[in-house]
């Protein structure tokens, strides 16, 4: 990598100016929020500094803050020149790599919103998201151009190499071109900071996917919680297993940017890689959903790193056999929990003083409760169901950690509405508060703690049996590594749980051709952890789970296989 | 202090609800930040973690984050009962302690406006302040009563004791009385987050105070700010060195509750109470001027404490040997700089990965650099003098690390206004730009080097002569303690340096009756990095140096020693 030269067009002219266009009639003692300054600050305070670094690649590249920032700033004028206008869409399909981290800002530096596409959508479900979203212009990774044939929208292809022939080097160049050395002082800044910032779209399991809008002031406070909540700062170097195109990649774009942080591009969630990285490119931040962090704990490298790493975790409650792996692996696990409608995480597991005497079961139950809003997050309720149109007032559930009611919050940390779709915006927003779909408990001491989609309930024998509680409770036997719990019709009790099991590499062949032994031995497990109409009624142990795009297990499918059986 | 027994209504019921009152017709997406949701959030997460602590009293009190959210809802009801309406002031005046503490949290939940006034200003300079800000109420430390005697505004005297028979704390239960027990959700919130937060009177010194009027979201930001450089988190312990009347101890009242950082409150600057918090409390933050940062270091307690302490240092620039001395001590020092209009610190000297390798003496010039934006600050600039009326815009100096211009800044961390003073704010604003009154100098990589205030320069046979320069050079010479340099008028040159010293108490005895023999030496030393017209022509032994309460070394004073020489 120390041979690569970026092109001619991304190196920043000596007397660069890293300050936007004067916003007219701006009272001096208001500036609109918008996360873009961090790059520009970033840029002025540490131009030397390695930005991103992208390894695992036949064209390995590396820019520091003062090119990367010329790029984006080249980028900006390369949309302006297409005939970006301020507020447009422009979409990006890619893996983690440069250009989907260059659109993050450099798409907000031409005032128009950046719409991050899920890589592993079918061309069918892409063609809906661009025609939904009206993209004017397509971004796209050279391995996502299947997912673009039949497109009207004009599209650059980035082949991911660097190189001045590029197709979306050339695009940058002519940018630069076309900026007439104007620089930075030639692009105008949003003078509204509750202008569109990020357009996502929910990989909903059922329906249409929405699209969920952001603001430039809701991605800017996000990103410095994140940055604060991690605990980020200058020496700080962040790896991208998180797909970036999930939920804006929970603001990190922007947190490891106003953290002056190095960010490290991973196309693929390759384990032999990240824990190259880990051990050798001092690796001190990543996000992951529990699965993948399953998956890292357990590659055949794994070994304490010599520098601490942060882990944050969400999109499911980490089980405590994953937590101890990781505090072994010398990894900080956080446990954070959010949507893409509230930019990624918005509470966070708090750990308290009194936790290190208990035992780490103890603990583990108390580090899976989603917990408290988190920095700049407001108000996080649990409330009762809403029956009728959604005008009433929003109920709190009581603070028993036993009354199962839905996670609302409002505040700077929630979207602005779903594109284009009143309805479904007036739904969220019943009662004032956006309704996060999420059931669950609310404790004495204001910890949320899911207790699962109101459609992971299992009705059994008339009591409520929640999937992830009894999840919790199978994840604690030493053999299984992942489990996936959900509803199958009972003639007696109606529901009853059924599991799904992946077994640890260790013990598989301990149980081969052992299926109703292991089958024997779980349920023992649970009965002594669970109420009786908890206790999983059937056990199926498979080589791995269903999940999506971003790692979440799809319970979808298993209810599928569940129905037919 | 472990038999301390708060009193009655200081205890939070037993269901405490730590949310405000709902903003009507808020949308769900927009919450006006205000600096009092971390009191709240604290309050939730950590309601048995230590707050507050005020120790080095005759009545020692201290009060965890549930307590100290329940007392500052008394306040607020306290000041409600009492018709403070929202916007109105309510003077403060006291040196650290939870009075002045309870205030920034307390008057802003009464939607009022915290006017914290210096204790050490004399009698009329606080009826000025009394006066021209209009206060409704003034909150007073029993040691500062003999300021307000002939003030006809209602006093709440506090005699610092937290007993319940204590005029504060009386007013405080009657708080809790007239709430009704209505808790937190019966304070509206300040729906305008450009609402008024603080009014600091610049303790100017020439002319009438001003009074300085900040923003609630202008301190939520800066708060936010603060906590981020300082990289404070829960485990932090923040010292009160610096008044918390100055500058509303530049944000640290909320930047520290922001981070769940216990707080200790230290009525006055005394060493022997300094060192004993940073051996035995624990101490992991403080800020203070490089006048008590000398102190500090000098005290003969002084050694390395077990963990590791941050000063954040701003007033002045840090010399080189009190940079050295700070690092000995296992002291990290932080140079940030700021003014009572941008909140306190708005700058920060970055620290390059380059400087390592540099020698002691080069790295402390380079660190004496105000530096550049910090957090969430935007625009910093240095521009040449406006001629005119202020409409013309803005010209930048070179970016040569020579031409000399006066650092302007805009954005959230500027405040709003000099209030009821429209001139005065018309002045400041001129240009579009706040003008800090600080002459710098820009260097090529955008960091700012103050030069002197235009007071400051010393014009020596034509030649602009920085006095800050200067004394950076003086205080080299290692016994010095510490050096302020004026202008003394001269027959030949116009203008010449002369410095005034304190010595280092090693070698006092040393120079004993020798006055002439050190000035030679010293100007030896001078002569050896400075240019000929920079080096003093007279220089004095002094055994203290003027100063104001806050600590900044009074040149008016030595200006006015050197006109009747």
């Amino acid at each position: 990598m120390s041979n690569f030269v970026p092109t001619a067009a991304s190196i920043p002219p000596k007397d660069v100016k890293l300050r936007l266009q004067e916003i007219p009639n701006l009272p001096p003692n208001l500036h609109p929020l918008n996360p873009l300054v961090f790059l520009l600050r970033a840029a002025q305070i540490y131009p030397q500094k390695v930005a991103l670094i992208h390894s695992d690649v036949i064209h390995p590249v590396v820019y520091n803050f003062g090119v990367w920032a010329q790029r984006i700033q080249n980028l900006a004028y390369a949309l302006i020149k297409f005939g970006i206008k301020p507020g447009d869409r422009v979409g990006v399909i890619a893996p983690n790599c440069p250009l989907i981290a260059d659109a993050h800002h450099g798409v907000l530096a031409a005032r128009a919103i950046v719409t991050p596409i899920n890589t592993r959508l079918k061309p069918s479900e892409v063609e809906y998201i661009i025609e939904h979203s009206s993209c004017s212009l397509l971004l796209v990774d050279h391995e996502c151009v299947h997912l673009v044939k039949s497109t009207k929208v004009p599209v650059i292809v980035s082949n991911d190499t660097g190189l001045a022939d590029d197709p979306y080097e050339v695009f940058l160049s002519d940018g630069r071109v076309f900026s007439g050395e104007r620089g930075w002082p030639g692009l105008s800044a949003e003078a509204d900071e509750n202008a569109g910032a990020v357009l996502c779209y929910t990989s909903g399991t059922t329906g249409r996917p929405k699209g969920v809008l952001t603001t430039l002031r809701g991605s800017y406070l996000a990103a410095i919680a994140n940055a604060f909540e991690g605990q980020m700062n200058r020496h700080s170097t962040y790896l991208w297993i998180l797909p970036m195109f999930h939920a804006a990649g929970w603001t990190f774009p922007w947190a490891n940017v106003f953290s002056f942080a190095t960010q490290i591009t991973l196309r693929t969630v390759n384990y032999t890689h990240i824990w190259r990285h880990f051990l050798h490119s001092g690796v001190t931040h990543y996000c992951a959903a529990p699965t993948v962090q399953i998956g890292i704990v357990n590659g055949p490298q794994a070994k304490k790193p010599p520098q601490d790493i942060t882990a944050i975790i969400a999109g499911a409650a980490p089980t405590a056999h994953l937590i101890a792996k990781l505090e072994e692996t010398g990894i900080r696990p956080v446990h954070v929990y959010g949507l893409t409608e509230t930019y990624g995480p918005f509470t966070r597991n708090f750990e308290q003083e009194s936790w290190s005497n208990l035992s780490l079961q103890e603990r583990a139950r108390l580090m899976a409760r989603q917990g408290h809003a988190f920095a700049t997050a407001e108000e996080v309720r649990v409330v009762h169901a809403t029956e009728g149109d959604g005008d009433e007032p929003l109920r709190d559930v009581p603070r028993d950690g036993k009354t199962v009611g839905e996670i609302v919050t409002r505040g700077n940390i929630v979207m602005k509405e779903y594109f284009r779709d009143p309805e479904a915006t007036r739904k969220a927003f019943a009662g004032g508060s956006f309704h996060s779909g999420d059931l669950a408990v609310w404790h004495p001491d204001g910890a949320v703690a899911i207790m699962d989609r109101s459609k992971d309930i299992i009705i059994s024998g008339g009591e409520n049996a929640s999937s992830l509680a009894i999840e919790q409770e199978l994840s604690s036997h030493p053999h299984v590594l992942e489990v996936s719990v959900v509803a199958r019709s009972h003639i007696k009790w109606g529901e009853r749980p059924m599991a799904f099991v992946v077994l640890h590499p260790q013990h598989v062949s301990k149980w081969r051709n052992r299926q109703s032994a292991f089958e024997k031995e779980l349920k023992e497990h649970a009965k002594q952890r669970l109420p009786g109409f908890a206790c999983p009624e059937w056990v199926e142990i498979r080589s791995e789970l269903p999940k999506t795009s971003t790692g979440k297990i799809l319970k979808t499918k298993l209810r599928n296989v569940v129905s037919k059986l």
